[in-house]
Order: structure tokens, then C-alpha cells, then sequence
């Protein structure tokens, strides 16, 4: 356990950003890699997130009318290929399946049995509109049948050459909104209003500060006609694009063939959309509010609210401090918080306090409860708060805990939602001249982790050759044109690089 | 729609029931065939029953102490191999991956990237043994470490030649524990623990009449020391294996290397349990309850417990039938049945009022409630349950309606239990000759479908020589050596294959 003058996590944010993020990951018991290249294993405490993550989503999508069901894993090397930009976007990153059937080999070893070739290979997912789009092509004959509104839980491959565990991992775990509409507009409504969700959702149970937008040509899901992004600024200053939705156009239903009898009696092309948030919004979450001491976990998303720490310096303390630790535990669940009971952990584990205390800090639970001989005696119990000093606690009487629990994590919640949005708002500057632009986005020192200026709004004139100049030159890319009001009116002026006219700033940043 | 003499699935069970079944998964609209050999598409009727049943049994593995995390979905050869029984029990079954990129070839046609084949190759998991005991390897220290009690919700693959919706598909969707215990004492309880747990959630949430017990040293998990099953009935007779149990002694642990330090101080080996259940509960579920008509859902499990049927037979009717529909809606969704709120669905849509009340007899609602002009005026509506015949219906006051409405489910829900027992109970035969025995296992007819007699329960002296003629030559197996009680006391008599010595009675049947 670290000293007065240390920290818990080594290095610090400070000294190297990217070391300290794969530490807190470490040390909070979230994820490691495996000895597949790419693909990670997910432990119980950041599963834990992702389950809820999945629970809150899911209401979302349910109570706007969205059902979920279930695809093929595999999809047909020829199904990918029926949209053009679409299989060349996913081509470099596809795990594909060549053989169904193992045998022993010449040298005795197993190898993917010859015979067993398949005569079509099978691509692992790695997204769903081909497949799904041929399955709607079925279930499709008439207006009448339309709108399709399906969501999918799934995992999904894409090849990953430089794997972060949850930023970017050859297989991760997502949902895919798929959805097919009769007109143009509904279908635009549609995609809007997944974006909306997800910036909702990110907004009041992540507690991040994100940017939503357009995002432009270069940067759009293959075979979209427009995507759709919400942009989150983490501690680097640095931008995470933590979920999207496509307006996907005729594209795919021409591909697919998904085909309906119009009112005026016409045979006509569906118009779709797709959308997806994946296990990368738990990335997202962590380099947003972990500091040196771990992660921090907003309560509303946080597999546990609050933990008792039992402290038995003595032998004959365990059986009454455990007795206590239980009533407490039952009292607190009674106690509603967001709508829910309040989710409560005891950590019986024979080792130290101060590990305790310090695995939990780590592990960024939002609250820390100790209890020990002398609480018992008094009928109190000791406070601390993720979001306040390591060392600081309050000893409160059982009753006016219970009392003020549901406040205190509310407070937690909403102060790392302003933490993280006066964050965003200090980096997000307004840029007016090229000189300015390149400036922003020098790193201010030679060592990790570079830091440079945030988001850039800067006037742009919709040239693709200068935003591929600028990702040459400094790594940075359009993140969106963005939709919020907090930026300020929409006005029109001058591109900072070419001096054209342009309609409006757009947000400019370097990514994960 | 179907008049007074027909059924609405055609064939009948007593017809085909094969094709019986086929016919019901689709008029239900439960999942269907994909273009992808052996892969199904679950569509929402169908994955609304999954994500129950994910929902019940995840309680119930939560409640004994199991979380929830993920593993890679590929495993390395190598691993595989590891265990010799393990990788030849499965090796038929898989699923390759060879490379990681798609290039376009030299006939301008997509191809996997012959420069990116992998060094080793990939099996999608068939089952999680070998990646989790790698990673449990490193999670394990000490006795300390022990138990590890973990469960993963995921998709499995196991090439299949032979497809069947649900009951054996080539991908399917599943729950998979794994625990690592430090005594093997601790492992064979978790491996019963586990075993009572599926035989409970077949009977009180599926209502389906299940054996449990012991299965044959030939139909063991490939590298399990023991393993147990849930053995249910089906109308047909033949039995379908539900749920398995694995107690994996220290086979996976010694192939893995899962060890640890010993309260001694010794190195030990750790001992190890797996258990699943899968989509193939749907299956069960179906080949269980379903009629001539369609499907028959025990309303626990049903995605939704009862239908509003709106009856408009002038356009002006449409507008106060559906304000009185959104109305009951909500009075019966304050109702509660089984500690959950009633699940209520309307069925807005524009056909006929024959066509929507014969849907939903299909797809096996519990309950539906026709809603019309007439009975607005009189403050009734028309009751019809799934469990009654087809045109029975009952007009119920409303609040008469919102005050039975709990005790109806639970009467459909232990109708459908207590029909499936006493089905089962029936075609459970003690059979004492070898003579008996195969004439039992001889069709009647020689039609579809075989009508035989059902369950078995014979001497058997443990001869696995005999077990195997008698696959060959009947096509039935040894289900499970049962623990059940109601199958009476286990006593000692004669094989009546061999005649020699028999410990107790086994349960013969033909299965899916």
C-alpha cells in the first residue's frame, strides 16, 4: 500500500499515460490479455460493468420499441462481398474460417483435417448488415411488415494488430441495432435517436462529457451513406469514439435484396439503419475518471455501490463484526438509489485493512465502509468516498448513513459528470488560424504522455486532402461535425488551411 | 385460420412428428434457418424465451456465489491438445480459423490472404475448458485463491452435419461454468449443486419432468471423470438431454496447470467442475408442451403472459378499443404473478380478428383477451387460455379479470408440470427381460412418427460391450444411471442382457 507520498498506481497519468491506464486495468481487476492474440478475458468486476452497461442500454432500447434477437456468428465470404465499400472496409481485419473438422496429421500432431475444407469460407462477424440484411430480405413483403426493429448482443471479431485491452481488441462484446424502415425520413429519425440514446446514456449513467456529430466522408462505416458518432474526451485529452449510428441509405437493402410492396402498390428498397456501443465504452469510463489510485466508478454503473470492510484486529471480533457486517448489509439493501436497491459487497477475505482497504480503493467502488470492534461499541461506522482523499473518513451513525447514502451517491455521480465535463470544456477551444491549429496539437514535451491542446473547432471547408494532410501531419482527425449547442451557434467563415469558405466548425482531435 | 376438424400446424404429431416440430418453430416464430450451414436466426419470440430463461437460471448461479465473466471465443490448437481425450472427443466438430485477412485474389475475387495465414491455428470453442484453465493457471496461487466460481454466457460452436432448430445446431447460444475448488470433496458437491439447480429450473420455470443422474463412462464430457445430465421426456417419447454437470477432477487442472499452494505447504492440483445448458432448453420446452396448434408456453417462461387482442369492427371503433386496450394494459401490468409484474403485449396491428387470435395461439401465449366494442360497453372481456381448447373463451368482468389473473397462471403453469409428469410417469417401464426390453424399443408402426415405448428402467451390469449393441442395434442409450426417487428404492438384481449381477436399474431410451 503506497505511502503518504505515492500513489497507488505506478506510473502516474503524468508519467505515462498509456502505462498508467494498462495498471489501473491491472490493478482493478478488470480485464488481462490472453494467449490469444488479440482477444482479452473480462474478470467478474469489469464484467460486472458490462453487465449493467447491457441492462441500462437494453431498457433504453426496449422502451423505444426495439426487440432483440439472435444471428449467425458466421457470415458467407460472398454475403460481405454484395456491398462493395462495405467488404473493403472490413477485408485487413477479418478471422476467417477455412475448415470444420480437425485430424491427427503425418507428424502425429493435429492439424485442420484437408477434406474438411469448406467450399466457402466463413468470415467471423465482423459486424452483422449482411447477414441480417438477408434475413430481413425474408421477413420483409410488404409496408405492412415494416418498421424491423432489432437489436443484437453479440461479440464480433475484427483483427487487431495492436490490441488495448476494451479501446481495441480482436474480439470484443457489443450491441448491434439493425433496423429497416419504409421512408427516408423514418429511417434518419431513427439514426438520430439511437444517438441520442447513446449520448444519454453516456451522459447520466457513465457520468462522461461527450460531443455528438456527423462524422465526415472519410471517416464513415463502410458502406453508410452518413454515420453518426458520440466523442468522448478522456484525461490525455485525447478523443474516444464510444458509440455510433449509421443511416445506412438503399445500400444494403440493394445488396440484400430487402424488398417491399409500397402502399401504391410498387415494389420497393427498405431503407436501414445500424448502431452499436461496445465493451470500448468501459475503456472509455476508465480514462475518464481513474486517477493514480485506481479507477473511479460512477455509482449508477458500478457493479457494487458501497463495501463493508470488516476489522477484526482480533480473533474472538470476527464472529460479532461479520454479524454486524451482514445487518448493515441488509439494511443499506433495503435503501433505494436511481430507482434500485442499493448494491452492497462484503469483503471477508482473511488478509490486512489496509489491503482491504486499498483492493477496494483500486477497484474504484464508490464507497468504503469500515466496521470494526469500536463501531460496534458505538454504532457507527467509518465513511470514505472514492471521489474524496484515500485517507479521509467520516464516522456516521448507522441511521444517519442509511439516510444519507442515496444523496452521497448521488453527489458522487453528478461530481464526476461535472469533473469530466468542465474537463472537456477547458480542452475544447476555438482555433483561427493554421499556424494556431498546428500549435494546439504539438505536444508541449518530449516525454509520455504528450500533452496537447484537446479538441479543436476549427473552421474547415470540406476539402478530404486537407483532412488527410492534417492526419499525416500531426495525427489528428475530424471527430465530428458536431450537433451541440454548448459549442455555440453554427456560423459560417474561413477554412483555417485553404482560406475557402467554410459552413461551420467542426471538432478536430487525436484518437484512440 | 383452421376450421372445427383441422389443427393449425399440419402434420399433427401423431402424423410426422419431426415435421411436426419444424412446423411449430416456424408458425410460432421462434427462430428459423440461416443461409450459414447449421446456423439458426433466433428471432424475438423465440429470444425473449433465452432471455428468460438467462435471466432465472443467472439468479439462481448468482444466488450459490458464481459471477459472471468472458472468455476468448477462440482457442489456440495447442490448447486443445492439451487434453487427449478432451481434443479427440471434439476434433470431428470443428470450427477452423486460418487466417486473419481477406485479399482480392487473382479472379478479382475475395480470398483469404494467403500471406496472413496464422502460424498457429484458431478453433472457435466447442466448450471453454482448456482457454479457462490456462487463465484460471494464473489466477490461482493458493488455497486461498480457492474456489473460483465462474460462469460465462456465450456462444459455442460444434459442426454439425445433421441440423435441428434449437435441439442441434451447428453455433448455439449457452451458459458454461467453470470452478476450481481446492478439495475434490468441494468439487463433486458444486458438480450436484449445479446438477439440482438445472433440475429445479426445468421443473418450476420450464415445467418440464426430468430425470437426473449419472451418466455411462461412453456418453461422459470427453476428459470428465463423472458426468451427470438432466434427462427430460418429450412427446415422442425419446428423452433429450437438458443440462450437464461435469465433476473434471484434476484432469483439466494437471493439463492446464491450475495449481496451488496447499494449506500443508505443498504444491497441489486443483480440482475442477463444469456445467452447462443451452438454446436446446428451447427445443425441450417445445417438443414438451406444444400441440396440433402450436406452441404452449408455461407462463413463467413466456415472454409475455397474456395478449390484448383489440376487436374494431368499424373504423370508428379503433380509437376508444385501443384507449380501453392501453388501459388493461396497464391495470393488469400492476398485477403481479410469481414476484414479477405481469407481462402484457397488444396486438396493434391492422388484420382480422381471426388471424391475430390464431397467431397468438401459435406462438403459445398463456392467456388472451379479446377487447371489443361490446364489451366496452358491458366493462368485460373475453378470457381464452392456451391450456383450454382452441374456442373457449369466458367473459370476465374486468376487476374479476385483474383478481384471477395470478391464480390462471399458476393453474397453467402446474397443468402443463403436472401433464408432462404424469406423460412421463407413464412411459416409464420397469422392463425385466432382454426380450421385453427390445420389443419395448420396437416401433408399433411403421409410420412417422415411431411410436416405442418410452423410458426403460432395467438391470444392466455395467458391461459397456452390451450398452454399445444396444445402441446398434435399437439406437438407444444408457440416459442416466438416476438419482430420482419417485423411480423407487435402488436395488441390486440381474442384467437382463447378460444375466450376471446388476448394482441397481439404469434408464434406456432413444434421444435427440
Amino acid at each position: 500500500m503506497p505511502d503518504a507520498a505515492s500513489t497507488a498506481i505506478s506510473p502516474t497519468r503524468q508519467d505515462d499515460f498509456p502505462e498508467w491506464y494498462q495498471q489501473v486495468v491491472r490493478a482493478a481487476d478488470l480485464a488481462e490479455t490472453s494467449d490469444v492474440r488479440g482477444c482479452m478475458v473480462i474478470k467478474p468486476w469489469g464484467f460486472g460493468i458490462w453487465e449493467n452497461i447491457q441492462r441500462y442500454l437494453d431498457a433504453m432500447f426496449k422502451a423505444t420499441g426495439h426487440q432483440n434477437a439472435y444471428f449467425p456468428l458466421f457470415i458467407p465470404l460472398s454475403y460481405l462481398e454484395k456491398e462493395a465499400a462495405h467488404v473493403e472496409g472490413f477485408a485487413k481485419e477479418c478471422a476467417v474460417v477455412t475448415h470444420h473438422r480437425l485430424e491427427v496429421g503425418p507428424d502425429g500432431k493435429m492439424r485442420p483435417a484437408p477434406a474438411a475444407e469448406l467450399a466457402e469460407p466463413l468470415v467471423v462477424r465482423p459486424t452483422s448488415e449482411t447477414i441480417i440484411g438477408a434475413t430481413f430480405a425474408r421477413w420483409v413483403q410488404s409496408y405492412r411488415d415494416l418498421p424491423i426493429l432489432i437489436n443484437q448482443w453479440a461479440n464480433v471479431v475484427r483483427w487487431e494488430m495492436r490490441p488495448r485491452l476494451f479501446l481495441r481488441t480482436a474480439e470484443f462484446l457489443w450491441q448491434e441495432g439493425h433496423t429497416a424502415h419504409e421512408t427516408d425520413r423514418e429511417a434518419i429519425e431513427e439514426t438520430f435517436q439511437m444517438l441520442r440514446i447513446y449520448e444519454r446514456f453516456a451522459r447520466e449513467y457513465l457520468a462522461l462529457a461527450v460531443y455528438h456529430g456527423e462524422k465526415t466522408e472519410s471517416e464513415r462505416f463502410p458502406g453508410a451513406v452518413n454515420t453518426y458518432s458520440i466523442e468522448a474526451m478522456v484525461q490525455d485529452r485525447k478523443a474516444v469514439q464510444a458509440g455510433t449510428s449509421h443511416f445506412l441509405g438503399q445500400n444494403f437493402a440493394m445488396a440484400s435484396g430487402i424488398k417491399y410492396l409500397s402502399r401504391q402498390g410498387t415494389q420497393e428498397f427498405a431503407w436501414t439503419t445500424s448502431w452499436g456501443a461496445s465493451t470500448r465504452l468501459i475503456g472509455t469510463l476508465i480514462m475518464t475518471h481513474a486517477d493514480d489510485n485506481g479507477l473511479i466508478l460512477p455509482p449508477r454503473i458500478a457493479p457494487a455501490h458501497a463495501v463493508i470492510l470488516p476489522i477484526t484486529p482480533k480473533p474472538e471480533h470476527r464472529a460479532p463484526v461479520l454479524e454486524a457486517a451482514d445487518n448493515l448489509k441488509r439494511q443499506l439493501s433495503e435503501i433505494s438509489y436511481a430507482g434500485e436497491p442499493v448494491r452492497v459487497e462484503i469483503d471477508r477475505r482473511d488478509v490486512g485493512g489496509g489491503t482491504k482497504n486499498w483492493d477496494w480503493i483500486k477497484r474504484g467502488i464508490p464507497i468504503r465502509l469500515e466496521l470494526g470492534p469500536r463501531d460496534l461499541a458505538q454504532g457507527t461506522v467509518a465513511v470514505a468516498r472514492r471521489d474524496g482523499p484515500a485517507k479521509a473518513k467520516e464516522f456516521l451513525p448507522i441511521p444517519e448513513l442509511a439516510a444519507r447514502l442515496p444523496r452521497i451517491l448521488e453527489e458522487i455521480q453528478s461530481g464526476l459528470q461535472e469533473r469530466a465535463r468542465e474537463f472537456r470544456d477547458r480542452h475544447t477551444v476555438g482555433i483561427d488560424s493554421k499556424e494556431a491549429f498546428y500549435d494546439f496539437f504539438t505536444p508541449r514535451n518530449s516525454e509520455r504522455p504528450e500533452i496537447h491542446g484537446g479538441f479543436a473547432l476549427a473552421h474547415w471547408s470540406g476539402d478530404p486532402a486537407v483532412e488527410q494532410q492534417v492526419k499525416e501531419d500531426l495525427k489528428v482527425t475530424i471527430r465530428c461535425i458536431p450537433f451541440d449547442e454548448q459549442l455555440g451557434p453554427d456560423q459560417p467563415g474561413t477554412c483555417i488551411f485553404t482560406g475557402k469558405s467554410s459552413p461551420r466548425r467542426v471538432l478536430f482531435a487525436k484518437s484512440y
